[in-house]
């Protein structure tokens, strides 16, 4: 079975139609997926978080086109990674790396090709006119993955480390989504080696309830939980931790667990 | 041909997509089909409406997938809903009942089967971890359809019945759409039972045109009519019966046919 | 292959799932492709615009099915465009006649035919009952091309012209996309007759730089350029242009070259 291509944008417009225009035009085999095209505008980081929420859930051999691409018109290349069986194509600013590297152990694992275009006509859309001829290239396997092609000088992008310090963690704010869950850069699973579930935490001066699950809570109440995502999050059942807590990407976060 | 899958979430965010990936990685023969993402939050009557609107139009075999799911994380059941030759999958939160129903002529003619899940793993996405691998299931008849998971404690949803006394009928708005068409409980048959198209009716006190089609009025003038899904509506022509009246979903309307 | 059915509604909501059900009903060879479902309500210039932007890079054989529809209820026709191994199916408010126009030389290579429809039950919803049944019968081969269903008084649509005045152009604002982007009907080839990248434009009393992309001026900073729809527009760096300069769709706009 032919491999499926996915798109993610920060279109959220009609130009995301031309894309599957131009890859229906070239072939037909691949079933096309979106993965979201409302990604704040331009914001890379927020586009990296939510691929690789999702990555480990497509098959091997899916074709990712990702244009969140501030540098478009600039002279930044334009890059495939290969990582685990799956396929990255997209502008070379970061983006691709984070979910590249959630499918591998460590970065010797993943390959970045650059992917040299030429595009006198349009200056403006390469997701249409770059990146989907090169998503259908790579899914139809002729995309030469040459070694000459590879590239160690990719632009990187790393998710800040939340800092512990005993019982207190500092990090920030990656992703509020539409419910309003407040999703931080601090991994569930260390939380859960200083702390269990029913504990009590304490998020920027407010305590709150450490649950498995929402419904631990009352409707309307606040609590902090570990997200699908696995990142510690802070959310209001049937509600919007955002609001609560005054919270929003990029905003930081002190946790005392244990409090 | 293969069974196509329906998604009807009220996610409206990339977690949709997570779902995709896991259909994808078990099986790429069905075709994946959008409902709507931007079901009010855990509106679980928004969603009943919704589906129950568009399964008439969907193929025999059509496996349909909900996540509107307040109860995530407590006990609540999954279940798998047969109904005229159409499948439904999700929470036994009532859901998938007025669907069902819709298909069939009378209730010993769906039947609700209990689905088990172990999901150590994660509490807080089922929509991914659980109905998405079960809508599989279901596609590729590898769900046992075995009398031994029947049941008929399933939770249950109706939609209140308006009541009709002579010329006035009391109901209540059940949905209200993007134009800010004002959907009412009131079905458009006994409406038709009891007055003709150019009629006058009253809603809250306000007489308008009770008209076969929007283009019967001028442009910006409210009326009502019966709406493509067969309901007793209240509209503007190109604008919002929702403001025009100050009418949303759950408000009381009581209209007085013939006035 | 069989050939793809592309949708563009107004909808915005999930109504356009039903028209799915009845492609799928009737057959489940053809890939169905959303155009975009957030054309503003009734606007038929927007709806014409956006499907002219994209329809250059569909395969031969698409069906575009098209439901902007203000006249729904009233008697005017369904019709089917032909137009450079493309077809158009909607209704006959002049939506279809711009796209069908980019894909050929001169009017005499388009051709429109009347769609004759029977449809008692439903009056409201022909994106349903009347455009996706016709969708099919076309991409289908079923639907019959014959000569005496062929019009020449189907309505048209035509962009306005700018008018041009020596270095003075005369035009308005044909859409505004999420970005802020303020698309004119001014042609970026004209424009650039007249002009070059990095020169200077006056608009409307303001003068901007003229750039051939985005990140030629500062993150913040609006400038004019050749959009990838080949209009020349008003944008901001990674901002909004129509906020830069209070510009919406309808506004006239006043370009001044070489100012």
């Amino acid at each position: 079975m032919s491999p499926c291509i996915t798109l993610l944008t920060d279109f959220d417009d009609f130009y995301v139609s031309a894309m599957k225009g131009v890859i229906l035009s070239r072939s037909t085999r691949h079933e096309i997926v979106d993965i979201y095209h409302a990604v704040p505008p331009q914001d890379v980081r927020a586009g990296a978080f939510i691929l690789s929420n999702v990555v480990p859930y497509f098959p091997d051999g899916t074709v990712h086109c990702v244009v969140i691409d501030p540098g478009v018109g600039t002279d930044r290349r334009a890059v495939v990674v290969e990582a685990g069986d799956q396929y990255f194509v997209g502008p070379d600013n970061g983006v691709l790396v984070p979910p590249a590297r959630r499918l591998v152990d460590d970065d010797t694992e993943f390959r970045v090709y650059n992917a040299p275009y030429e595009n006198a006509e349009s200056s403006t859309f390469h997701g249409r006119d770059v990146f989907a001829p090169l998503a259908v290239d790579v899914a139809e396997n002729s995309f030469g993955f040459d070694e000459s092609r590879l590239i160690d000088d990719y632009v990187d992008l790393e998710f800040k480390d939340p800092v512990f310090d005993d019982d207190e963690v500092r990090g920030e704010v990656i992703y509020v989504d539409r419910f309003g869950n407040v999703i931080t850069n601090i991994g569930g699973e260390k939380v859960l080696e200083k702390t269990d579930f029913g504990s009590s935490v304490d998020v920027n001066g407010r305590v709150l309830p450490f649950e498995r699950t929402y419904a631990k809570v009352g409707v309307g109440e606040p609590l902090c939980t570990i997200g699908s995502h696995e990142n510690f999050e802070i959310s209001v059942n049937q509600g919007s931790g955002s609001d609560e807590l005054g919270l929003e990407a990029g905003d930081k976060v002190v946790v005392t667990l244990n409090s």
